[in-house]
């Protein structure tokens, strides 16, 4: 079938119907960062391949939404006499779009289990404001995808105790405190970080996030019912199951919502990561519906002594690999190398050190952003088969990796310079910027800051020096990390955007200030830190341990440039990574750190 | 009558209305920050003089709400034996508590002129939480009171274009065209800097505070309707006046609330600031009530050129009366003043140094803080003539204080220490906190900032010094300032509480972070600022341009501390002070200028 025929076959089915219009978004029913190819139905409707997307079918024109990192991949990869683009953002929302453009009493269709209650709701609203409706159904298109492949049913294993640092029963006990404060009867979760991490269950359906797709019900006694196929469990995952635990087959969980229903509970849900149509099901069946955070959330951001000592541990080895890997670049880069080769020498280095280390690379924690000149101007550039740069000399190079172990997921970005500064004026410019992202990053890792204090209130701190020059860079300056769990988790982070959350002693967040200028380079500097205690000051103050341990390329940052204490931060950091790096690597590697983080 | 007879006369009332309690707000029918004496009635009634608090009159207690500043001052000045003062912040606010306390089927009320909507609701709803009720009813202390005064109805004078900038005409054009966008039919407008703001008049009907008490309607066609005595305005006011303008008297203002009824006119109201009678007769009447910002707010902190200018030149004034004052301080100071004495001679300076430029210095913008010592770490301290401290040498002495001139409103904290450091450790510590401060309020001075940066995003900048040290201060870093008008405005501020609203060019805002040592001493530097465009950065960035004109004192700055950025805009500051300041000082005045802005 081409692209035209789908669309055909799908407003068929919409006019079957009575509908004007069918939502497809690019989300599976546990709005995972990333979905399985079962769910890749933008890809298979329109060619469109972006990790971020929503199209709208109707009768008479095909719209994809995409963000701004999309623009230009989702023109090039649809056919515009059947397919309009456009770009959300910058006062264009999805929202916005369809109560301006729907037409009054058209029809609007989604699949309510691929839409947050959240979304749905907003959606529903626009509709209803252009006075049009939003209904959920059947999900036409997948009744037309013939050869859609089945949704990945993966084996799930137990992760243990001596990583996770807390049982299982010991988080029923919190979150059903936590519900029965709440007074509700119980509570369905369907977030996969918050279902593996509350099992004390990991999995592997979609690539980087160790994750799996059941929903799960707490009840306020500390009840456990988990929906999955039990003959996917081993055996050692079956046994570490608490004794409130049940677990009961996926085709169950709907009558338990009608259960729930009938004896009207009161359910708490997180709308923002529900899906509609549990919330609706619940609903129409009699139940009582609450919006509150997901309980899981908080406590999983909050790493226990255990997944704090693992993080450290994980950022050794970690960064053991990626120092070689920076002398490999430096040293023995093959003069042809492409960003994805070398991006696959930075893979293949951290499985090589795991297993120098005794233990496993379980995956990568995410695609990795190997970005070579001008495509490191794109915060979210991926190189492919299609577009693959060869490094060059006096090229700034930006690598943003990281990797899955059992005790810990780790994410790390470095800018280097390759071989050698261009001459003139552009190698003043780039280390002023290298320096000034370095300045932001230096004063946030450095920071201290008053108990209660939220990560939108930092966030200025590492902008700071590029401010002063006029810089800025639009992403957020961190974001929270799992403990062998998504590289991207919440509830904290450090950004401009509102968000109230206290940075919390033993959460885990990025620091990853930026600077990109279009068409020449990029340049990102990040580390892992974990939010410690400060003691000594007149209140309780907060501050950060990094836990990254690699080098930051000394040939790009201008020393006049920092002051006292960023000096001070820079080579205590250096050493620190000398110290801890260097007996794990060759005499020759060892050499090469020594020089790469000598004092500045 | 003593209090237990006002108590028990308001009990009588209460109970002929089948009342169990009776809200007295420290609250007058315009919400202003001062209030007039007509409004003092928990004075009146308990005793109490602070400047916030809130009684709840029950048949058997009476509960006297009041903020941290005021503890004290409530405990000392109520018997406790009838008043049981409850402290709020931290955890207990005035809705938990009477959601926590009331009793079911019990009837609360109070006078819904002297409550904003959104302070009514949340009373109600937390009144329902309790099984109790909320309703309106008649002043019945107003009713006991038998020698309240007056509400002031002093002269209302015209603020002539030469310092409005810009027409009233003009102003209801733009407000009008708000209203057409948010589609509605009016708005009434009650805050009364709003009112005096829009039909460029002014008054004096509460100290510090230019404004008069009278609501004022708006409609989407730009025709307005002053609620007022028309024999207030002074005929160069009421030739001032716009076409579109109409005077009513004041007891029309009910009937023209019937009338909006009648017609069912939609009416936006700013429920954070709108009396709650105001909206519920409106409500009741048939209108269609619509909660928006009040449309005056945002123009008002956006100030004009001519607002501009005027505040430049009215901080020379005030920069050179603050000198003047400061070099009395350390030369002419009489060994036995007092802090009120003190006070008295800086506010003696402002009118003679007003007249020296031939302007009139209106008003003080606020009650001088003068302390010294350990008053001066009660941020909020007011010297009284029964609490009047002398000044003593090697105190820290802070004075905070403003002038109310036609072209502009100022605020400005100086901390100095008294004659001489005093010996030993303590000198060095005064000198690194008072330092930390002074880095704080330097590195916001110099920040950029990208356009749509809030306040909030900006505060952490001016506290990361006092953090690095283990300090903080409990107060918001800035607060916006208006034109002849209330020195504290909104809609912008710099705290570490929420606001998303962005600073935009041409508001004025104070930078003033602090450092208090309980039992010690105080330290606050202010200076007001005004947002202005900085040109030349790779994106449109904002900063901010000093009007506060008056040196900081040497003696207390730590020079090793300071980095050259910091060290750099303090020379330059102080230059810029000399250079302005010195040719209205007498020359004995200008030698001390010289040496208190020398470089350092």
């Amino acid at each position: 079938m081409t692209t035209a025929d789908k669309i055909n076959a799908l407003r068929a089915s919409m006019r079957q119907n009575n509908l004007d219009g069918f939502l497809v978004p690019r989300a599976d029913r546990f709005q995972n960062e990333y979905v399985p190819a079962s769910d890749e139905r933008l890809a298979w409707l329109l060619g469109f391949t972006g990790s971020a997307g929503l199209a709208l079918v109707l009768l008479d024109r095909v719209i994809l939404f995409v963000d701004g990192r999309y623009t230009v991949q989702a023109a090039q990869q649809t056919d515009p006499a059947l397919v309009e683009c456009v770009q959300i953002g910058a006062g264009l929302s999805y929202q916005s779009w369809l109560r301006d453009n729907l037409r009054p009493e058209q029809q609007i269709a989604c699949d309510a289990w691929l839409h947050s209650q959240a979304q749905y709701q907003s959606f529903a609203q626009a509709c209803q404001q252009a006075g049009a409706a939003l209904q959920n159904s059947e999900n036409l298109l997948d009744a037309l995808w013939q050869d859609q492949a089945q949704a990945p049913e993966n084996p799930v294993v137990a992760h243990l105790q001596q990583y996770a640092g807390q049982s299982s029963a010991d988080k029923f006990v919190a979150v059903a405190e936590s519900l029965a404060a709440n007074g509700v009867d119980a509570t369905v979760i369907s977030a996969t970080d918050s279902v593996a991490w509350l099992f004390n269950l990991r999995g592997s359906d979609i690539p980087y996030n160790p994750v799996f797709g059941a929903y799960a019900l707490v009840d306020a006694a500390g009840s456990a019912e988990l929906f999955i196929d039990e003959a996917r469990l081993a055996n050692e995952a079956l046994d570490s199951l608490p004794e409130a635990v049940r677990l009961s087959p996926p085709d169950e969980f709907e009558v338990l919502l009608e259960r729930l229903g009938e004896v009207n509970a009161s359910v708490q849900l997180d709308f923002s990561s529900i899906p509609a149509a549990i919330a609706q099901c619940l609903k129409a069946g009699g139940a009582e519906v609450v919006n509150a955070a997901d309980p899981c959330v908080l406590p999983k951001a909050i790493k226990n002594s255990v997944e704090a000592e693992g993080a450290r541990q994980a950022h050794i080895r970690d960064g053991v690999a990626v120092s070689k890997f920076l002398y490999w670049l430096d040293n023995d880069r093959p003069q042809a190398a492409t960003e994805l080769e070398v991006a696959e020498q930075l893979r293949h280095t951290r499985l090589q050190v795991a297993e120098q280390f005794g233990v496993e690379l379980k995956d990568l924690s995410f695609n990795t952003i190997s970005a070579t000149g001008e495509n490191g101007a794109l915060p979210h550039y991926s190189a492919t088969p299609e577009h693959d740069c060869r490094l060059n000399t006096g090229d700034i190079y930006l690598v943003d990796s990281g990797g899955q172990y059992l005790d810990g997921t780790t994410d790390i970005t470095r800018t280097v310079i390759l071989d050698e500064l261009p001459a003139g004026e552009l190698a003043n410019e780039m280390r002023d910027r290298y320096t000034r992202v370095l300045k932001g990053h230096i004063s946030l890792a450095l920071a201290r800051f008053p108990q209660g204090t939220s990560g939108n209130q930092l966030d200025s701190i590492a902008r700071y020096s590029l401010w002063q020059g006029g810089f800025d860079f639009d992403h957020g300056t961190g974001h929270g990390v799992g403990s062998y769990l998504c590289v991207h988790e919440g509830p904290q982070n450090i950004s401009p955007r509102p968000n109230n959350q206290a940075l919390l002693p033993s959460m885990i967040v990025s620091n990853e200030p930026g600077y990109y200028k279009a068409g020449a380079y990029g340049i990102r500097i990040e580390n892992l830190v974990l939010v410690i205690e400060q003691a000594g000051g007149e209140r309780p103050m907060l501050g950060f341990e990094t836990l990254t341990l690699a080098p930051i390329d000394r040939r790009l940052i201008d020393a006049e440039m920092l002051n006292d204490a960023e000096r001070g931060w820079l080579n205590r950091y250096h050493q620190r990574v000398y110290e801890t790096v260097a007996p794990h690597l060759s005499d020759t590697e060892q050499q090469w750190l020594a020089k790469a983080t000598a004092t500045i």
